[in-house]
């Protein structure tokens, strides 16, 4: 492939929120590392949540999650801003009067669960623009019952289910493939007892490929399984769920009666924790995102942040960016 | 009443949200005025969806719709920020254990209309935190049929349903009489043909009291009626519907084929405009928010903005802070 094409495919990746739920500082809560971000304290970041953006020819772009921040997001991504309008940058106007007013450089979404803050920024991709929304059976099913959803005029907006380990071509240079990933269900789908780490059709890993790069993108995961550790093996960049760096950091903290394995997520720290469990492996960059804000490894210089950055893990931050 | 407790009393309000839904710029337009933003032009302001925040004692604050950018307009309103954690600031810790580490000065949320741009901020305010929402049986049925909604725990988020002309008094030196003003349903629930500017449940005007003032807010009516003209009379503050400047300026631009009576909404300009409807009246301060993007009165010393500005009306900006 001539070099002028092969830097036209390159992969770049723009984190646009790398908190979890409720983002960073959460807007009712005082734990010692929300108090850092109030504070305005310099070692700490503020951080909206949870969505990357990835593109292989830097004209059409996919997010992979739509969380709640999505708006905000893209105000501050200008990659991400409808492009001039006019024929001279944009051919010929589609219905000769719009002058092609209305546009996006996002063409389709990746969900990765159902969970709201990697839903709902849905509703922030209003206004009759075309695009696609891929997510699991039980993810689309979610989003049909809810009638706010409807503000996605259908004509504009096709969804397309995504199925265990077949990949879908995007057509812009990028193939996706999703997998399934040991979850749960969404919060807000929750009825009785609740099964915790099951790998079904309610929480996905994404292995993206261009013609020279593999990133693998798992923001939620209960536990590592063999097939996590197949599709990550190799990979030259894998963004990981970094929600709490302790199993039982919330309960301690009297924030909540809820674990990071009830909440679907696998811990970072402890024998049963991700660092572990990715040790071995051969993986070009590791990074963790979806952090909650309870997690010490957002304070830099902080005991926990240093483990992490010692094991080779980076963290990521809003607006980070990775070209492969 | 003695001054000090009268100074306690006053009533406050931050505009957390000035524009219409969507947002200003919006995502993906290219419109005349969403150019002005993209390219940071000095004379506009960028502006997040509808809200306001008020107070009567300055620690209780009422929203007065969710927009869903409410996370980004609570960091940037302190206010609205959690208290520090501690009983020397907050009294004894609740559960002996967190120290009341979760805390919001937000204690309720009055909805005008179940619209996208007003209730979707509810999905902000989650984690576990007691506050009150009100908005009428229509409203309030479509967020409980909507199960992403769920993520509110019944255990602490209260409901209560609005009636017109009932006055509710929040506890906090602030009282809310919702009255119904002419609307339609919101889009997602649109079915078939839309009865348009109709009065019933689907939209409210809300008239905020304290001992010493009285404001008047409404974001969307699609006319000016006998009781519209009757709440409003005499107000110290006018916070009223300033969605488009002309009925059919959005089918001008080639954006869209409804005009602003057919989302509800009354224009600015023209005989049947809000310029011409209010014009008579005795109100303290007149001031247009719910903006669309659109709307060249968002352009500072355009025609349009003189216009409203020389028949005494304010151009509502995020931030804004009013006290009475």
């Amino acid at each position: 492939m001539p070099l002028a094409e092969r830097l036209a495919t390159k992969l770049k990746i723009v984190v646009l929120g790398s908190a979890a739920g409720g983002g960073y500082p959460q807007w009712n809560c005082r734990c010692p590392v929300c108090d850092l971000a109030w504070q305005r304290d310099r070692r700490v970041l503020a951080r909206t949540q949870s969505s990357l953006a990835v593109t292989a020819d830097g004209a059409h772009w996919f997010l992979l999650n739509a969380s709640p921040d999505l708006r905000q997001q893209i105000q501050n991504t200008s990659a991400l801003w409808p492009a001039t309008n006019g024929p001279a940058t944009n051919g010929p106007a589609g219905n000769g009067q719009s002058g092609n007013r209305r546009h996006s450089p996002v063409s389709g979404v990746f969900l990765t669960n159902g969970d709201v803050d990697h839903v709902a920024g849905l509703l922030s991709l209003r206004e009759r623009q075309a695009f696609s929304v891929f997510g699991t059976s039980a993810t689309l099913k979610l989003i049909e019952a809810n009638s706010i959803f409807r503000v996605l005029d259908p004509t504009c907006v096709s969804t397309r289910a995504l199925q265990d380990g077949i990949e879908i071509d995007t057509q812009f240079g990028l193939r996706v493939t999703p997998f399934f990933v040991p979850g749960k269900v969404p919060l807000h789908e929750e009825t009785g007892s609740v099964s915790i780490g099951g790998v079904g059709e309610s929480t996905l890993g994404l292995e993206i490929r261009t013609a020279y790069a593999r990133v693998v993108y798992i923001p939620g995961c209960a536990k590592v399984n063999e097939e996590v550790l197949r599709r990550t093996s190799g990979a030259d960049l894998l963004l990981f769920d970094g929600t709490t760096f302790t199993d039982d950091e919330m309960v301690r903290l009297g924030l909540s009666q809820k674990t990071a394995w009830r909440m679907g997520h696998m811990a970072i720290s402890g024998e049963e924790g991700s660092l572990r469990a990715f040790a071995g492996l051969d993986i070009g960059r590791k990074v963790y995102t979806h952090i909650n804000n309870t997690n010490p490894i957002l304070v830099e210089g902080s005991p926990e942040r240093l483990a992490v950055e010692a094991a080779g893990w980076e963290v990521a931050f809003d607006g980070m960016e990775i070209a492969l």
